[in-house]
């Protein structure tokens, strides 16, 4: 829970004379910080030039400020301090003398703000439609601060008539290149927009919640607590973002029993009960939004700790288990035979124990193989044998796809499968292994088939461009999705079935080629709701045996499986995606002699005129920054 | 004129089993080159997998041409010869052999064309709708070859109800990052699109034309022609990017005259019939689309070469002449007095020559001195004070910005004006000098305004995309502009004016900082057709006295001036703007104490719902890859 713990903090609705009275009364109360004005209402004159002329010019040439025009003038208590920058900036004026003095007094104010080393300060106002000038001062000048952060007040409601405040901050945000020093301070408002509306906010680097007083409504005891609509989305925002969150206070109590306290006490109380966190989150807690190189199992060995982690997933053997149970039982109704069961690719051995207990509980006899060509996780094999197994299961020490079997099998089970169900070569592997399948008999997974869905995230975005390189963007991580958005629901792109009697074979049965597992395809997502896509999202959905399936496919995942994260693509260029667009997404699997790869690219179309919109070069061509060898 | 000539090479119309014959025949007729389908018809069963199933896995797994399937068979006549890929290739089939056969068969015919020593291969058709597979095979394919080019056959307009063939192309130009391998053969059809369309092309690497026979109609003498708009067209292509050209033959003669040797000759008589270049373009031949970086006249001394070449421009030195002959004249009406001017920034001298005119032929007296802190051209202005000038000039050695004058002149004459007026620092160190001027003294320039445009250019972005790093994506350069086509008219940005009453000053008269010389705009364009934008054209038009003025702006042009050539800002990645969009571009002028530089960026909107199609990074902040020192 502590991981949840969102701090709640006091915003001033005021320019208080004696901030430091202010703030002890604040944390008196219970607030872990506040958040109040730097800079005192008569520091307005410099910003729209009402100052007398000769002192107007010499602060704009070296701009000072002047003890009275502060309210806070020392660093004390500044590490409880979030500064909430002045009000009255113009950057969108027409009158230029307005957008030059409104861009001297906020480099003085943020330079201000570093010296005092406050954390974060906020900027309480978005202009109304111009943001481009703004975006051009913040980049600026936080690129000469080193410590502070900058958070926007965006409020999720847009003003009668005026701007999506969404559409504001992306600009604002593309403008300045993603930066990694510019955040939101999302605003509630009294009404709320729709769910899709306000479940783009989850893509985006949202550091502070505020929740006004007069968000709140009465309880029937007469507390303060907020209605159902903000409630869930507030305890989204804290699951997922975990933000500061700014209350306000009402000047007069609104409710009987409203008090400085209630406030926060009711926020923390959201925060207490966040729905408890199932087995897949506990066990992502650490991985949220974390980028992974997908595994080469193929090429690489896997280590002990890997097959120590994905062996404790809880749902992945429990399914592998039943589909060999009804592979056992289909194949052998009567009980009569003794059916041979080949586990290739056993690792240390967990599906080796799924047919064991298969067997017993089906009542079927069968005769158990484990192939594996890890050296070191053949080892724990020998071990296993030695100490558990024994007469029941032969070890073969071996590759797949050249070991030369002496007989063949009825059931040949495996479990290769990436995030995006054949990037870890799972079809190149089971080619090589199905001559050892019997012509009827069965592959346990059955098919796997590939999804995919356009993605938003900032945060994801900057993860890949903290490596500067256009290799990273053209590479796909493994990653437990946390701040992100989907654009739309997701498609299915190709699938691979097992066995696979179709490709030209050698002599001994092997494909002469890999060109029957090259796979293209282009699917089209309609997008309802403005957005800006930054990648694709990967899955997998995979028929084990008939109708017992594992899925990581947001609509079908298998509850509780937590052995695969989503894979995500980056595009290089995030690119704009307007309401009522079509993405469309051309997905390739290709294949050399030595290597497979995928390459990707969006072209994005008006829906009504098919005019392109836009259009991001074929990513990772010829596998030039990833792939996977054979 | 040579530099303008176009090879003319026939296309052949048909599979010639004897090529030798054919190339013998078409060089006998006059033909530079030919144009020959490398592949019999007899190939396509690959393509289509009619082949017996044995031979066609045999292929598939490692494709080798059979003599018989061959039509140029060895490496002779290689320099003559363009190859023509096969007409048969379905890389958009739904059916997965399909596309991969026609990929294993580009690839087969690739390599045999590279093998040859081929320059030149086109590919005869376009898919239909969906050209991204196409576009990733010939990206993949073209990346291992190290010589040979590709051309794209593609039509000038659309089949009956088919896609816009610019869309398709400019889609694969996208996809492959602008490959450079990858060029157009631009054909021509009886119907010609509007001019708007055509103009397109301008700024495409279009690398062949083809004008098929029945293009072509008969003049009153019975010979072929091209109707006056073909050979508007074909005359600016000529003109603007030297394609080769193709032209191909009826079957039988159209035409009472027509001969196979009359078509390339009518070809090449329009070739030998452009227009006659003008002094700015003969100037310029050398320079077109070469880019250069702006100078920096102010931090660098410029070279005795760069004063030559500009001193030869007709235009520029009769406007200052006229300029300041009318100033005289207002100044002294009644030729009374005797007028102090002063050139400032007076180089090797020339401005001085025209002050000597101006006051020869409007018969009034000046005292005239000449300012330059370059002391190199100082010498040169001393050697024309010892052998010309002697008592009628007074020479300076000293910064404008920083000379204390002993008395004040009445006209201020200087030329430091770039190619975005600007951006040579006219306004920093005019601020400067305007201390020398009387209070109803004239400038001369009076007024100069910053113009730009939203500029097509693959060939530009080819340029700048080559050095491979971002800082050259944030640099202006000052180009020759040929392969370019602008998305809308220019629009002005800002205006400097001289004297400038308004800045704060010290006193000595020296401006206090340099905050009233930044600058903001923003513009909104309205594009008609559908583009890829790469970036912005700049220009300037200056005011020197009253109604003399100078223009680099294409609609006010100085006739013959060749001083100066655009500047053009790139953009980091191109965006596409539909028909009907709007480009909203801002640009800004800002300056710390030790530099001025711009920042640009551009949002494209949906017209009618304002809707954000794309949004660029605001480039080259805080001037980190671009500035010019003060
Ligand atoms: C994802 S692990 C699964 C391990 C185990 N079956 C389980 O489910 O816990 C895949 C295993 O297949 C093995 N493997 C991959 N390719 C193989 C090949 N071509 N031949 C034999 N083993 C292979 C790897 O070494 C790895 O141990
Ligand atoms: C573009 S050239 C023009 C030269 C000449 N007047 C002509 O039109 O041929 C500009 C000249 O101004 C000089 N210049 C630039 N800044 C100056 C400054 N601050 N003080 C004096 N000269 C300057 C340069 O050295 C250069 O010779």
């Amino acid at each position: 829970m502590a991981q949840r713990a969102c701090p709640v903090g006091l915003l001033a609705t005021d320019y208080y004379d004696n901030i430091h009275t202010f703030i002890d009364e604040a944390s008196e109360d219970g607030h872990d910080f506040v958040a109040s004005p730097l800079a005192h209402p008569s520091f307005r004159r410099f910003i729209e030039g009402t100052e007398e002329i000769d002192a107007m010019n010499s602060w704009r040439d070296s701009p000072v400020f002047q003890r009275k025009d502060l309210i806070v003038k020392s660093p004390k208590y500044s590490d409880l301090l979030v500064g909430v920058l002045a009000a009255w900036y113009r950057f969108d004026s027409p009158d230029h003398e307005l957008q030059l003095n409104s861009e001297l007094a906020l480099k003085q104010e943020l330079a201000w703000a570093s010296h005092l080393g406050l954390l974060s300060v906020m900027l309480p106002v978005l202009p109304e439609k111009n943001v481009t000038n703004m975006a051009r001062v913040l980049n600026n000048t936080m690129a000469s601060i080193s410590y502070t952060q900058l958070w926007i007040k965006v409020p999720v409601t847009s003003k009668e008539g005026g701007e999506s405040p969404w559409k504001l901050w992306n600009r604002i945000r593309t403008l300045t290149e993603h930066s990694t020093k510019i955040h939101v301070a999302l605003e509630l408002t009294k009404d709320l927009p729709d769910d899709d509306e306000l479940d783009r906010w989850l893509a985006e680097p949202v550091k502070a919640l505020i929740v006004p007083h007069d968000v709140f409504v009465a309880n029937p005891k007469q507390y303060p607590v907020l209605p159902k609509p903000h409630q869930d989305f507030v305890k989204i925002v804290m699951d997922k973002l975990r933000p500061n969150i700014l209350v306000t206070l009402p000047e007069v109590p609104s409710f009987q029993n409203a008090s400085p306290v209630t406030y926060h006490e009711y926020i923390r109380f959201l925060n207490r009960n966040l729905p408890e966190l199932d087995a897949v989150d506990s066990f992502a807690a650490g991985y949220r939004d974390y980028l992974q190189a997908p595994l080469q199992p193929l090429m690489d060995n896997l280590d002990n700790s890997t097959y120590e982690t994905f062996e404790r997933d809880p749902i992945k053997y429990q399914q592998y288990e039943e589909a060999v149970y009804r592979a056992l039982l289909d194949r052998d109704p009567d009980a009569t035979k003794k059916t041979v069961v080949m586990v290739v690719g056993a690792g240390r051995g967990p599906l080796v124990d799924c047919c064991l207990r298969a067997s017993e509980r089906s009542k079927r006899d069968i005769h158990l193989y484990a192939l594996e060509k890890n050296p070191n996780a053949f080892v724990t094999l020998q071990n296993k044998k030695e100490e558990e197994w024994q007469d029941k299961v032969e070890l073969i020490f071996a590759d797949m796809r050249t070991w030369k079997p002496s007989h063949q099998t009825d059931i040949l089970v495996s479990e290769l499968l990436g995030s995006f169900g054949d990037n870890e070569l799972s079809p190149e592997c089971l080619d090589g292994a199905q001559k050892f399948l019997k012509d009827d008999g069965i592959s346990i997974p059955a098919a796997y088939t590939a999804y995919c869905a356009p993605l938003s995230s900032t945060k994801l975005h900057n993860e890949v461009a903290s490596y500067k390189d256009l290799e990273h963007f053209e590479t796909p991580y493994v990653v437990m999705f946390q701040q992100v958005c989907a654009l739309a629901d997701s498609k299915p792109l190709w699938t691979f079935d097992h066995p696979n009697p179709v490709f030209p074979c050698t002599p001994e049965g092997n494909p002469v080629n890999n060109l029957h597992n090259t796979r293209y395809q282009q699917v089209t997502f309609d997008v309802a709701k403005p957005m800006t896509m930054h990648g694709l999202a990967g899955y997998f959905e995979s028929v084990l045996y008939k109708d017992v399936m594992i899925s990581i496919h947001p609509d079908t995942h298998s509850p509780g499986m937590f052995s695969w994260f989503p894979i995500f693509f980056p595009l290089q260029s995030p690119v704009q995606v307007p309401a009522g667009a079509q993405v469309v997404v051309d997905f390739w699997r290709l294949s050399d002699k030595k290597k497979i790869w995928y390459e990707w690219a969006v072209v994005v179309k008006n829906k009504n005129d098919q005019q392109d919109l836009s259009i991001t070069a074929i990513h990772n061509p010829q596998g030039r920054s990833y792939w996977v060898g054979l």
